[in-house]
Parts: C-alpha cells; structure tokens; sequence
C-alpha cells in the first residue's frame, strides 16, 4: 500500500464507547484518546483522513437527559438533537487527535464540519420505521410514546423501543466545504452519526426529521464525492467472517467487491453490523474510477496494521 | 459603502431568541429564519459573511437539562455542552440562511465550523470568575453547588447563580481551515458562544474547561485572523448611545476608535451589554492594517440599512 493515501476512516461505537463503562465523558473521552492513537499513526504512514463516526449510545443519552427534564425545560427535536451530538462527538474526537499529534511533535488542528445529509421523501425507508433508538420501553411508556406521533417496536416480552426510519444518504450538504479543506490538506471530522438528516420539498426549502442515515452508507457517499483512495470502517472484529458461528466459520482476508456482493445477497453479514460495512465498501468500490481502491474493515485496534496490510479484511475492484 | 467586502456579523441573543418567549426549539427557528433574512439581504448586498453568535440562553437550558437528569444519565462537562450547542446552534442558523437563499433563487450552502479558541491559563480572569450561567439557585442549592467545586454569586436578595470566568480569546485554533473556507467564497457559522475555550499546558496539551470566552471579543479576534473590511456587531437596540438614561442622552451614528475608547474608559459602556461590542470594535479596528475597516453597531432587523448607512452605528479609524 502506497503513501499519501486519502482515507476515509468510518469509526464504530468502540471508538468512543465501550459496553462496559457507563459511557461518562471521562470514558468517553480516554477512549477517544486511544482511538487517536491509531488515528495518528495512520498520518505517520503519510496518509491524509477524514473520519467520520457512529453516535448510538450518546444520542440514547442525549435523547434521554431531553425526557427527564421534559417537564421543566423544553426538549429538543431528534435532528437538532443529532447536530448536538456532532459538535460535542466533533469536539472530543478533533481535540484528542490534535493533543496526540502535538505529543509527537506533529502540530495540527482537527477541523469539525457540521455536516447534514440529503435523504428522499420518497425512500420506503419512511413506509418502515426500523432503527431503533433511545432507550427500552414499557408497555404503558408506549401508549405516551404513540400518542407524540411516534414509532416503536417490540424488542422484547413487553418491551419496546422507539424506532426512526434509516433513510439512504443522497448527498453530503456541504460537500464542497469539506472538499476545499481536504483539498488543502486539512485533517477533519465530518458526517457525525451518519449526518443531520434533511429532505428537500418542492420549493426547495430543506427541513430536518427524525431519522437515523446508516453512518457507514453516509462514510461510503463521503468517500465516492471525496474520490478518496481508501475507505476504512474499525469495528470490534479482526475480520470479516462467513458461516460465522457454524464450524465452517472463516474469516476474510481479502475479497472482491463481486464476491462481497454474492455473500451478502446471501444474508452473510447481518443487517446493523457488519451488513452495512460491507455494503458500504461495495457502494464505494461500484462507484470508484479508480483501479487501485480499496475498502478495509479492521479492529480499531490494528487500523495502522490494516493499512500497511498485516491486518483486517481488504475488498477490492 | 462598496459591495464584495467581507463582514464577520456577531449575532446577538436575540437574533436566535427573544425574552417573551419559552425559547422553545420551533420559536428558535421562527426567530432564525427572520434573522436570516438579514443575512440575505447582506449577501444580496455583494458582501461574504462569517457568522458569529451567542449562546446564552441555549446553554443555561442545556446544563438545566443536564441538572435535572443527572441522577438518571451521567451530565456533559461545561466545555462539552458549548460545543454541543455549536452543533445545534450553527445547523440552525445554517439551515435557515441556506433555504432563505433558495428561496430568492441564489442556491448557497452555509458551514459550520465547530470552533475551539486557546485562552491563556495565567489570564486574570481565573481569579475572579464573574460570568453568570444558567439559572437562579437558592441558598440551599448553592450548598450543593460549591460541594461541586463551582462558583456563584449572589444576584439578588437569598438568589445566586453559578459564575464562571471570562477569560480573553488568544487564538481561534481552527484559524487556517477558517480562512480557507472564507477564501474559497465559502458562507461559514464560526465561534458560536464566542468558542469552546481551551488552555494549553507546558507539554503543549490542549484542554477545554469551563468557562465562557465573550462572543464580541472572539469575533473581533477572528475578524482580525480573517483581516475582514467591517465587523458587524447586531444587537436590540439602534444605535450605541452616550450618557444613556440621562436628559443628555444621545445616539451616534459615527464616531472614531479614539472616541469609542475615550467613552468606554469613562464607563459609557455597561460590561456584559455595549461594553464589550464597543471593545470588540476596538480591538479589530486597532489591529487592522485596512484604512477603511468599519465596526458598525446597529439592530438586528437594520443590518442591511446599517451596511448601507442608514442605520447604526459606525466607528471608524
């Protein structure tokens, strides 16, 4: 693998949180600074990164913290609710990489762009409500829920969660932007939680909704429009597996995009983990013009190896 | 007044929210979406904007928020949740000036940047925090409060609030991707809450704490990294006035840095209103190389009339 590479790098929810800590700021941000870590080293090899992250557990929190104080102060809608997360998620991420570049002498600054993604009014994701989000529901939270206008599904005997349409990403809003600053060589943080989702009526006049974009399918647009070299999602597996849990069980090393695409169709990769990585990878790679790009998925932990090619799983043309 | 100049306007409060209201999230939009018609009306002009904005009532709903549901979810660090309300300010304000312009037919996407600005650890302002946030506590909350390490005041007969300090904005860290996006024609929201204030430590280590840098004083710090023609500041009232209350009371259209500072020293200016928008202009018209830079204090619903010099305030060199 070549230097000077532009990635971008699909963070997953172990970047920031672990399910077993409570998810406080503290942990959140020791966390963020491990993760930059692997973020510099991966500058260190000579690349340039747009990283982008997932947001599940703090919009649970966000949302919750909006409902216990309903009564006494006003909540604040699902959309402006993201673009809260983004800035705050935004903050911590850019000035953890920043601090560990500066320790090792390398002084830049980490641009967060507030980013909102195009969705269709028309996508049958709005038919579905399917995304689960916030937290786990009584039988008779439910009935105050419907009455809000809101969705939910039965996860469990008796118990419920809201659910929000995951609509496909059409296009990065601030596209340009964020092109002009990759373009002069700014490391930045976009596309927090798969963006602010807005859809765009027959006037042209764009609104915010509550919906959750797939932040992987939102990775994968950015990476198409950014013409990026590379598009890497961290998880918390080494390696893409078939037949995973049969004893036929294998892991991935490399793959095309044609045989991601067989295993997939056949229900491979479950749908909300690593469905969406390998879908992303496909919808990069269809789109790419370039010969030589490739999508990775790799532990968070062995970004930097994944790169130099010791680590994860590679998909390719 | 020529036209193709570029202007940093610092919102104020009521641009976003206003004192008869809840402040509720649709009323914040209604208010943006008047605010930027003014926005509009400025670009229609030929000039390019920087917009900067406050935060305060946003911010003490947003640690009420956090209070009242801290035994249920853990709360976010002061520095966390200014940089949270970035995130939902600037999609706002962003969101409602992009479908303005689509409405008259002048298709533009507006950035924001989530924004950090270095204050120095040695400022005074450490020793004396004097900046109220959030709500009114009693006497028995302030018990609680001080247990908590925080500071307060009393603001009225057995009523405090917390106070934080106030320190001088010495860098706007994301300056050159700033700069880059203003030189690329970009339309960008930038500092709101007048930045997310971080220090540096001797290992050159970044660290956001819990303070509230003035927004007048960071855009006049950014209009002078920007090195822009004018900076705007937009407020509730027409015009800065002298002697203000008395019989002598009069209003000035036009007055030189010399003279805004000869005020200023003789305590024209309440600190925490007109004082530091008369200090901000100061600060950017000092430092300017440009013999026409312009501050201009003016209202909100006159910032067109104002550039076009009908209406506010002007201080010149």
């Amino acid at each position: 693998m070549t230097n000077n590479q532009l990635i971008v790098v699909a963070l997953g929810g172990n970047a920031i949180s672990r399910s077993d800590q409570e998810g406080n700021v503290a942990e959140q941000f020791e966390n963020s600074r491990t993760t930059a870590k692997q973020l510099a080293d991966l500058t260190e090899q000579g690349h340039n990164l747009v990283i982008t992250h997932g947001n599940g557990p703090q919009i649970g929190n966000f949302l919750l913290r909006n409902e216990v104080a309903a009564g006494v102060i006003y909540p604040l809608d699902m959309e402006v609710a993201v673009a809260h997360v983004q800035g705050g998620m935004g903050f911590m991420i850019a000035l953890t990489l920043t601090n560990e570049l500066n320790r090792r002498g390398r002084e830049r600054v980490v641009n967060t762009f507030i980013t909102t993604v195009l969705v269709s009014a028309d996508d049958p994701a709005f038919e579905d409500p399917a995304k689960p989000v916030g937290r786990v529901l009584t039988a008779d939270e439910l009935v105050k829920h419907h009455e809000r206008g809101w969705f939910a599904k039965e996860v469990g005997p008796g118990q419920y969660r809201r659910v929000v349409p995951s609509p496909a990403p059409v296009r990065i809003m601030e596209i340009d932007a964020i092109r002009r600053a990759v373009e002069g060589g700014d490391l930045i943080v976009a596309c927090g939680g798969g963006g602010i989702p807005v859809v765009r009526d027959s006037e042209n006049i764009l609104s915010g909704l509550a919906a959750v974009i797939d932040k992987d399918l939102a990775s994968a647009l950015l990476a198409v429009e950014l013409d990026v070299d590379c598009i890497m999602f961290l998880t918390a597996v080494e390696r893409v597996a078939v037949d995973f849990g049969k004893p036929t069980q294998r892991e991935i090393d490399t793959m095309t995009v044609a045989q991601a695409q067989e295993w997939l169709d056949q229900g491979q990769f479950p749908p909300g983990s690593m469905g969406p990585k390998v879908q992303g990878a496909i919808n990069f790679l269809a789109a790419s013009n370039k010969p030589d790009a490739v999508a990775i998925i790799s532990h968070l932990d062995r970004a930097a190896d994944s790169m130099a090619g010791t680590a994860g799983t590679r998909i390719t043309k």
